[in-house]
């Protein structure tokens, strides 16, 4: 009998999938990493499922790849080892909300468009905002964030308690419902963004927010990227309280324009939302138009219904597909590292520069208020001496970053594409963290080939 | 030759003190944990000198306990096993202050009233604020918080990077100086709150916030707890940025009344502080009012110059000062723990009930809008069935708040006072951390008898 038989017999028949569709819908993710397939797809029902197949794996030494939807960048969900990808799309439902307590308490294959949804009805909001529509457990995996952390904090500050299942099958929490503790180690921050190598997330317990009373978002175009940068500076010494600070650059602002039909400014470009409450935010735009235009700012408008709002925002998220749709046959490479505010001037226009040096075309963009930024470069994947060229361009937009206090990478992850630099990055730091993987997962079962690779 | 006189050799003689009156300073915190002497107290004045004697303690098994200014409550400076008390005064330097990367890097022997001196000029200010004018070293290592956590959160949440010196000598880094990262898994988090049992902090990059335009402190009183606390609930749901909001009860505003000379009504009291821009700020104010005059407050006072608001603060922060001059010949005994909000008007209730039961006198009040509250009470610690019924009621507290989804600390720590409830609030998470600290720390040197007690 195959190991997948004898999955089929610890679950059910149709809860363990062969299917060559199925095996290849989880052996990509949304990045340009390469197609690799598991043996099978498993869809566990509940934590119990969940623990019978970590403990049969663990028993076997199968390799074992969380997977939610599929839409991280980096490799992270695809099963180069083979083994099993367990689908956490059937623990979909949200356990419980408590309003009052700022609390929800959810299964990992949520997504959060799901999630708002339903906290709508309670006047109550998920914060964190990637672009795509991931699950919540993929985006506990990963540490998650977006366009609203500068505000709100990225996804390790909204996550108050997992429940996970260990590779020896038992089932920790690592938190509570308090909304605070300093009791024993903080387990919380070190299962957020461990992207499958320590267990599997079964439940998570996170932090919402009351919808602000009153919303305005914006547009501002300037001369230059270093202009937009000091302005963002500016608008974040000056304590207005902003919820979200986007930089999109001219040679985007043209694709977007192409592929919408649109007519915005072929410039840098801020795009800006406030929170707050009324009289707050009147202050606040007042004082960042001030602002903008100490810095050059050219074009300077505000939508203030809720449909010309979401229009902006629609414009903004919709980028990458921009550059998507406008490149047939070729996959998106997209990097994403992070700097000292200070810095992000002057590594954004380095990078703009590494791109024509290397002759290829893309967007630079990113959530600047937090020094964070993303470079996307549609590759042609069969053209090795093109992917040669992409590839020592990331190296060289991660090198200058590491080299000025910044990370490799803010929000996307780790996954296969940044594991080399890993070492670099952490130094002494990365035997810490390969001590507490082996001390956790001795066999090596939890997604193998991402993020410990040397 | 003792070991004693190897470190004054490895370092220098003065930076290695045998003193009676220094040993007795490095055997006791501001808590009731009884007395217990280091063997000898080292001075370090770098890095380097904290490498050399970690790497002979660990190397000679000997205990070895980082220390700061002594002002945990649960013991946990206390070397309770000998050994060597490594105090971390000398290393008290601003290394640098970054305003527009919102950074400050420190040693860990500064402490966070010297650091918002430094802060000031540059418009700044650093926001945890426990009671204590403890070392920014110790507040990482317990994870403290204070009043304003509300707010701009806890100490973890302002850690990006820690210098730490491993139990084998090794130097590491947790973070960096972007603002996010998802690289790796997080140290940070990890290190803070740890009690000095996986490694000493050297330096730490905090992150730091832009002075409020504008800042209003009020104080409120109702007629029960649960109304105080209904109106804490809808002021956070609300949307009102609320920098501070805490809760004295009665009998603690009767104690400070008696040892200041003060006339505050002797009721359950809010003491309130809300930051923001002129504009907000007013808007968000009259909405407060509104709310807490729906919930039946008494009395309203707001205070608009600095210095009434300092005088408000003063009174706040005094409280365990005026139970410990009130009760000469007596031990402050302090518990600390959190709780869902929508379970915290039931738990001080009950905290109060349990108090009275029995027989003791003491405060009850806390960061309510944590759901974090305190419950203090003055001890004859030579009075053996007093300390028992003093243990009972603590112990009472604790389940009580376990029981409800809560934590046994919410920012004092665990130290040995509260290290018998980690199993039980952590359940198979408890062995996990157990885990970490033996992968981390394989000899048992770090600060031993602390968190990890079973």
């Amino acid at each position: 009998m195959s190991y997948i038989e004898e999955l089929q017999q610890l679950l059910t028949p149709k809860q363990v999938s062969t299917n060559e569709t199925t095996l290849e819908q989880h052996g990509r993710d949304e990045g340009y990493h390469p197609l690799s397939l598991p043996d099978a797809v498993v869809f566990p029902a509940s934590t119990e499922d969940v623990q019978k197949v970590v403990a049969f794996a663990n028993e076997r030494r199968i390799p074992l790849i969380p997977f939610g939807l599929g839409t991280s960048l980096e490799g992270h969900v695809i099963p180069y080892q083979g083994g099993i990808s367990l689908d956490l799309s059937l623990m979909n439902k949200v356990l419980d909300v408590r309003p009052q307590d700022f609390l929800v308490k959810v299964q990992p294959g949520l997504t959060r468009t799901q999630l708002n949804k339903e906290l709508k009805k309670h006047g109550l909001f998920f914060s964190v905002d990637p672009g795509a529509d991931a699950t919540l457990g993929g985006m506990a995996a990963t540490n998650a964030s977006g366009t609203t952390s500068v505000k709100y904090g990225i996804m390790r500050d909204q996550v108050k308690d997992l429940e996970v299942v260990l590779p020896d099958g038992k089932v920790i929490h690592t938190g509570g419902m308090a909304a605070k503790s300093s009791s024993g180690l903080h387990l919380n921050g070190l299962i957020v963004g461990s992207e499958g190598t320590l267990g599997v997330i079964t439940e998570l317990t996170l932090q919402v927010y009351g919808i602000p009373e009153a919303i305005m978002a914006g547009r501002a175009t300037f001369p230059t990227v270093q202009a937009a940068v000091d302005a963002v500076t500016m608008i974040r010494t000056s304590g207005i309280s902003i919820a979200r600070m986007e930089l999109v650059d001219a040679r985007s602002i043209q694709q977007v324009n192409k592929i919408n039909e649109l007519h915005y400014a072929e410039r840098p470009t801020l795009f800006l939302e406030f929170h707050g409450n009324e009289a707050g935010l009147k202050q606040d735009v007042a004082f960042a138009q001030e602002i903008v235009n100490d810095f050059g700012c050219e074009e300077l408008q505000f939508e203030l219904d809720t449909k010309a709002q979401a229009q902006l925002w629609e414009v903004r998220h919709n980028l990458a597909y921009a550059f998507i749709h406008g490149s047939p046959g070729r996959k998106m490479m997209v990097t994403d590292v992070s700097v000292p505010l200070t810095e992000l001037a002057g590594a954004i226009q380095d990078t703009r520069a590494a791109i024509e040096k290397e002759g290829l075309d893309g967007a630079v963009l990113g959530h600047v208020g937090d020094g964070n930024y993303h470079a996307l470069f549609m590759i042609d994947m069969k053209d090795e001496e093109e992917v040669a060229r992409a590839k020592r361009l990331n190296e060289h937009i991660v090198h200058y970053a590491l080299a000025r206090g910044g990370t490799c990478t803010g929000e996307h992850g780790v996954g296969v594409g940044k594991a080399i630099y890993q070492r670099q990055e952490h130094g002494a730091a990365f035997e810490v963290m390969k001590a507490i993987k082996t001390a956790l997962d001795p066999n090596g079962i939890m997604n193998p080939g991402k993020i410990f690779i040397d």
